[in-house]
């Protein structure tokens, strides 16, 4: 399967998760809700910590978690690893191989703290390690770049909050994802267009905030390898902290500004980035976001799941503009499927 | 005073902060000891956002206290808060001021949490909150670009470090940072020529691990907003998973290569980077440091320490990269000392 392949084949696999994983799912959040734990710690790398931010933001908004990203190093290349009395250790990986992500989930074990591992495999070595492991059953990955794989996360992680939650009315909500990626790739033109209007750029910034703070930083990883452009995240609150000094005219901002309590501040900074001459590409699900050039998508799910076809827009984005720029998004120079890091 | 004369204060106002404030420190430390919680979360935006980074790191490995940096916008802009049990909660700003972190802490007050600031400003709101105020002691900072403040936000938190150790032998160690910065200082012209040398480059991506990840990130951030360069910072880790197909010839890197477990690491991928063509710039103390242009800084300090002189350093390099690309370290565009987000 191509990258192509693999993007196009996302409602289908996110339908197929929903059907058959919705059992998995609650059954995780009852085994979690049985634990005494006052905090989650979660340890990931690349596309799948943006996945880490994704949960720490909706399951702190939906579910009251108090979810931190680990600093993987700490636990293996210092001499003594953190106290992690009172945390819940959740490992997330596609291959669930890393050496360092594996390191905080033995740390956890000799901790007597719980572990849940949620990967691509549940035959890894991290999803052996943990006390439990949630399949994002998102079927082998075949390209370099994580598409996929990366939605199901977001999946899993948003039916573990809908499941937490315990409704059926939330489970209700997940079915409209896929239909809603459909709709999505069905704007290939749109999106395309978008996306080759930066062919020759040679850095941007993307923006986000709160949900979507984690698609940002997806899109713009996915950029760096593939279009090879360097392409720098933010959250709309820190940029406005120091970054924005960046603006100029010229400049190429990326947004996501979706429907919910933080469209206002990020249309503003759109605005206020737009005053001084940069250009500004937006993916939104509202007519009215202040973008130059906006990607309109469906508006059929609460600001909680959009990270999923936003992201979805972020890689047929990234896909045009790889190979308008010339390059191969699936053979992307110096990296690996895997990669394991100590 | 302007930006250059708050760099070249640093010696005697770091020093300052030892002689006259390791009290505070230990009392503070001891009232640390003395409560009941688990895990600390961290409350930052900005420069002292690379602060609170830098204590995740070193609270992490010397002091075994698992640290983790919120998300403030889940305290803001979405319904409810996290729940906080089993925290220390510590804001870090340097004026007190911003409201997105003072929701922080003020839902940690009303969860009955225990709270501690450290700014700049014992007068400020953020101080008037907390249970505790730890002043940095940095005098007024009166350009717009964070450098003293910063450097005594790490001194805060070494000290804070070496006191909950108990150990006086570590505060003759902090006494050794005045004078290296002092010394990296003296290096004024090799850093202005290593700075010199990237005048005309649209984006650069900084590469740092451990204790000095916060540098790396703290090093892109005075450059985008002082240079108006986008430079993107990474862990050496998460660099190698995908971002690293950014490397191509001409594409510059800096780097912190320091001694200690994770020299070889970051040397490495310095190796790899500069078989891939692009150039490396790197603030180091080990000759040996394989970069393009190697600025050499004393090695007088144990690794945990260093990123206090490697940060004057990249303070340094970014004002004349600044001076050089025509642009006034004095004025930066579009951003204010003060910078309230919510």
């Amino acid at each position: 399967m191509t990258l192509w392949d693999e993007i196009q084949s996302q409602p289908s696999i996110l339908s197929g998760y929903i059907d058959e994983h919705w059992g998995d799912a609650k059954e995780t959040a009852s085994w979690i809700s049985g634990l005494d734990f006052s905090h989650v710690v979660m340890a990931a790398r690349g596309s799948s910590d943006n996945a880490a931010r994704y949960a720490q933001y909706l399951w702190g908004a939906h579910n009251a978690l108090n979810v931190a990203l680990a600093a993987p190093s700490l636990y293996t290349l210092y001499a003594s690893p953190p106290d992690l009395s009172g945390s819940l250790v959740i490992g997330i990986s596609q291959s669930g191989e890393s050496p360092d992500l594996l390191a905080v989930m033995e740390s956890a074990r000799n901790q007597a703290r719980p572990t849940l591992a949620i990967t691509n495999n549940p035959g890894s070595p991290m999803a052996g390690l943990a006390d439990r492991h949630l399949d994002i059953a998102a079927g082998p990955e075949m390209a370099v770049a994580a598409t996929k794989s990366y939605t199901n996360q977001l999946l899993a992680v948003a039916a573990l909050s809908a499941a937490l939650d315990g409704g059926d009315d939330l489970h209700d909500m997940l079915r409209a994802v896929p239909d809603t990626v459909a709709g999505t790739l069905d704007r290939n033109d749109r999106i395309a267009e978008a996306a080759r209007a930066l062919r020759d750029e040679t850095r941007c910034v993307a923006i986000g905030r709160g949900y979507n703070h984690s698609t940002a930083f997806e899109w713009a990883l996915k950029i760096a390898e593939l279009s090879y452009m360097v392409a720098q995240p933010f959250s709309a609150a820190d940029f406005r902290h120091g970054p924005l000094a960046l603006v100029e005219p010229g400049l190429a901002v990326l947004a996501v500004a979706t429907d919910g309590p933080l469209f206002e501040d990020v249309a503003d900074l759109i605005e206020v980035v737009r005053a001084g001459g940069a250009r500004v590409t937006a993916i939104s699900d509202r007519e009215d976001c202040p973008a130059d050039d906006l990607v309109l998508l469906p508006s059929q799910l609460p600001e909680w799941l959009t990270p999923i076809p936003v992201t979805v827009a972020a890689q047929v984005f990234t896909y045009h503009l790889t190979v308008a720029r010339g390059h191969d998004p699936d053979d992307p120079r110096a990296i690996h499927k895997v990669t394991k890091t100590v």
